[in-house]
């Protein structure tokens, strides 16, 4: 299957970016769990465009559930979830057709669909699509909230300019200060540099990508797999569909290769808890796939957005024969400070799938009514 | 499920590094494969300790097939694959059962089991546990082979000494000359480098770790799946299921944090046989999680081991009171050069599963039995 | 999963009878599909309500798809069916939520969901909902009948009366009489005999049930697996899935009992264009639950309508103390000729599914993009 | 997948009648279950062939664990559980490589695997391979017994010879009397009767079938999902992958077409611990394919072996032309009598997996330590 995720339950999340609507159908989620709507508003937020920084497509996005909601509560059922799209512009579209944007889905999607995919606005590959995610997202992050986890995301280096890393110690404060629709950053000074960045790109016609942080603070030890179902496995699988995600990396990462294992070694300093206490946290909270207690941490990037304004070399489809193509349209010049919520949102559904998988972990202790 | 991959087949790696027998049980290939038992022992020898800088433990790796095999061909029904164990000493490992090892799964699964866990050798955490991986890989390394695919992985770096990159130009036969037991690097040079590296670590009671480079050579376009199947997803799902492995990019990966767009978009210059030629290869061939027909080139880390032979810090579970820890037994300074092929055979098991998932697509072609 | 199906597509069906929608969304379709959407509507008209004899309830069962769907053809994402539900009556229904209709599924969803469920029109469990199924299935009909496969289900016996069954020498014609949405029956007489005991039993306030005769014509041999996904395996789990549906049997079913083996096994007599032939076909066209090219024959049975408006006797659940109960709104006093199609619908998912599970099937033939 | 089932649990069967081994390996049991293999080897010799009614190829079915088993107890990794073959006589079956037995599988597997199936002694559709799916039920069985849920199965009826049905007012003690390797009766005279019946057929190189009876005893309520997923969906999917099974129906089953609404609910007279108590059951304690509470009882018909002695007509596949058969070798001329601990094990996995479903249900209670 293509967009549909979950082994506990299972999560589709469908529509074009020109289409009639986006949304999700999540089955499997139980009854009786009472739905924070301003939370989903609040996560929808964080992904709207950003003033200038941004397309300027707007979309009111405002949504309602067609099945699985009665009365503010879930009903066990299919939950369906829809935003209908409005302000699709698609004329701009019509010339990507025969010319692939370079390092977009254009030729890709051709490849496979053999011309019936629907290209207007990047149709099913459009970031318009992580929309319904992150709403589907928003729902499960309410639900690891009352079990006292919580995830943030901030960009921690676009070019030269970094933002401090998450201060491990102090992981519950840094999460929740990023739990706002504004400009995700930990250091207040990183965030004029980085927009300097993205204007500068975006005068060019250009664009630029960043290296991401996660942290996730409250953790249990003994969630996750051997092998193939890690907590690694199951969180990189959900973040590699996040589009224009090319790298994850948990802990130390790439580090590892100059590190001895003395180094690498998370030496323990005790237990608390039923968690692990470690003196660093190069491991990312994760040993065999399975956390120990910790914070899982781990760091991705967002390529620059493909969708630029100069001119590039690319096919005619029709003709096989080299062509340049200048696009025109609504084209962000950096999506990676709107894809932060997106990261959260998968990492909740992943981490949601595993505790769920514990049987009776996530539940047994809810007093849920499908308990 | 726990140790179950696979989406168009279904296949279960069993086995604890000191129980009866390691293995594998293949559910979904279909009818008349001719199985090449000379790839199947090439790949197991690949992977068998290599002389002073592995562990001492030797086994034969003698293997059978319980089912699902018939006259040299698969026969549509489960194919059962076992290796005995025959070489363990379980002794080693009884003080451990107390003591978790610094950044080895001994807690975590303590942690999940309660207890219940086989703690020889580190149970179904062990390495050992791959050697039933490395010989299903070898069965899609052939089906991926007939159809003019190879893969192949190298040491890119291990701390300050480099192997050179992949030859894109020449991938062919980069990858052919990583196809024997030999320690594997391109640069001949690099090797003693190396060797040399794990050989101080070992003097010293230490371990080391490495960056990993694998290329896929001769992909079709338009494999994979848009967002959560993505060819990035699926590879990554299975790479991090690999023991040790912390990190994965594709193409430029985190260097990705330093293009602009209009460096990091891979400027098109044809088409050739369905398949998109590009000036550069920083998307990795793979856009919109489906390929183009450039090669997949992807980088991974392996950590260094964590059985090292200094002392560490670690708590007594019994007493919840720090505790030093001085291990025993047999353990590799560095297992990356071996974990190569175990990389080779998820990426070739992740690639057939989505290409099986292509409708027909490889055995249409194929005049398979069950085409 | 509770509501979604399918091993190489995801089907999920969503909606509460008097939610704001009913309908499905399909994941897994290939791209290049020309929806026939008269098709869609003429197996939804066949399940609507037929004047006297059905609930007095009428949707009007406009529907539109809000993804997946392009310039009339599948493109290959996630295709969303949406009917919105217009003519609920709810307050009928306040009473029952304390007094459980017997043999209905008020207490049971009591049980688990704990009083979160939608009880209002039987909210998921009613056959509202299989209105999304009727329409999934309609595209997978023509899916089937563009391979030359048909099926086709009518009212075979309701207490006394029987209709003819099905002659599968000359089986095309007589699913091709049964494609209205007229009275499901092959023999004319058989109709005004079966409204009669329908309408009595309305008189009375009380309801009847059917058994109901299903055949395929077409079917290639080769198709369904060994084990656990026979064709009848498939058949069945999709059919019980029917409310109301209660027991299923292939061919002579119950009646092997009665046979010697001599008698029951079917004697073959030649093999034309790869499908045998035999001279009888007590196995439904099935052996060790793979299609050997005979018809596909099996009898369903529906029970009698469990909302009936005779006095019953039940149980206050708020107090745990008998009661009495008399319902009223709108409920049929049969549902078997409404039902035929929704038997068609999960007949043709479920081979589909299994066609698609073999490499290439259907695609490979079809010219499909996706191919 | 073929041979594997299982949503929160991959269980795959695997082996051929003459291959090496029978087995199964089950991935996603939790650990610390301490196993009873006097269970298991109970269970086994249920299946066993009983002295001159059935085939004279006698196996030990001596079996051992390969993995996920330490102690006594499951270490919560894949358990491996593997007989080896020893009896097979392989000469019986070469002539009917190219002339299918009618009405068995030969055909439609030479349709399917083109001809690369292990056709000795039946391959994987031989009853041999349910051995492993004996074993495996065995421990679901313990599971379920361990929560106060008992099942049995019993022969109701063969040709004019019928057992008496279960009684629900007594179903724990008939359940009980069942549990043993006797004849399964429930009245001691059935069995002569019915004995007489098979060597009659055997006497005349002819086979006979029979409907037998399951019921369930100390189901809780609320158990099982709306419309695919239901009590009947799983168990019915389960039931059809014994191979000559071919028809399911529960409760009143077909008798439902004979009764109006009035008499097939099931009037409810209270409620005990949470389970509805009904003055009938017809509905086989489940409404909406969720448990009720009430028994779940249903009846299946398993036709006659279809290897017979009597000469058969059949299809030469060399040559396409009409030929007669005589087959040779050890057969049985009826098998329900060892069906039936086939049925209770795949009941058994059903139901566990349906619990295992509702988050926590089986083992939040069970101080599973992967709970």
């Amino acid at each position: 299957m293509r967009s549909t995720i979950g082994k506990n339950f299972s999560l589709t999340v469908f529509g074009e970016s020109h289409g009639p609507a986006v949304g999700f159908v999540l089955d499997g989620l139980p009854a009786g769990i009472r739905l924070d709507l301003d939370k989903i508003r609040l996560e929808l937020d964080k992904r709207k465009p950003q003033g200038k920084l941004s397309t300027q497509r707007h979309e009111a996005d405002e949504f309602r559930f067609l099945s699985g909601y009665y009365n503010e509560y879930t009903t066990g059922t299919p939950l369906t979830f829809v935003i209908e799209n409005k302000a699709q512009q698609s004329r701009d579209y019509d010339k990507l057709k025969a010319l692939p944007r370079p390092s977009h889905a254009d030729f890709t999607a051709y490849a496979k669909y053999g011309g019936f995919q629907d290209h207007r606005g990047g149709g099913h590959f459009s970031g318009r699509i992580t929309t319904g995610l992150v709403a589907a997202g928003a729902i499960f992050e309410q639900i690891l909230a009352s079990h006292g986890i919580t995830i943030g995301t901030h960009i921690l280096r676009c070019r030269q300019i970094s933002d401090r890393a998450f201060d491990q110690s102090a992981l519950a404060a840094d999460i929740a200060a990023l739990d706002s629709p504004a400009f995700p950053v930990l250091e207040p000074s990183a965030e004029s540099a980085m927009r300097a960045l993205i204007e500068e790109a975006q005068a060019e016609g250009d664009s630029v990508g960043a290296v991401m942080e996660t942290a996730v603070h409250g953790m249990p030890a003994g969630i996750g797999e051997p092998m193939f179902h890690s907590i690694e496995s199951e969180l990189s699988a959900l973040l590699f569909g996040i589009p224009a995600l090319k790298g994850v990396q948990f802990g130390a990462g790439f580090g590892f290769a100059d590190m001895p294992g003395s180094e690498a070694n998370d030496a323990i300093t005790g237990i608390e808890g039923g968690r692990l206490v470690t003196r660093t946290n190069h491991n990312a909270g994760i040993n065999g796939g399975i956390s120990n207690g910790m914070p899982i941490v781990f760091s991705t990037v967002i390529k620059p957005t493909p969708s630029i304004y100069k001119e590039q070399d690319t096919v005619d489809l029709t003709t096989g024969q080299p062509a340049k193509l200048r696009i025109e349209g609504r084209h962000d010049p950096a999506i990676f400070h709107r894809a932060r919520c997106v990261i959260d949102a998968v990492t909740a559904i992943a981490l949601c799938d595993l505790m769920m998988g514990r049987y009776g972990y996530l539940w047994a202790r809810n007093g849920g009514d499908d308990a």
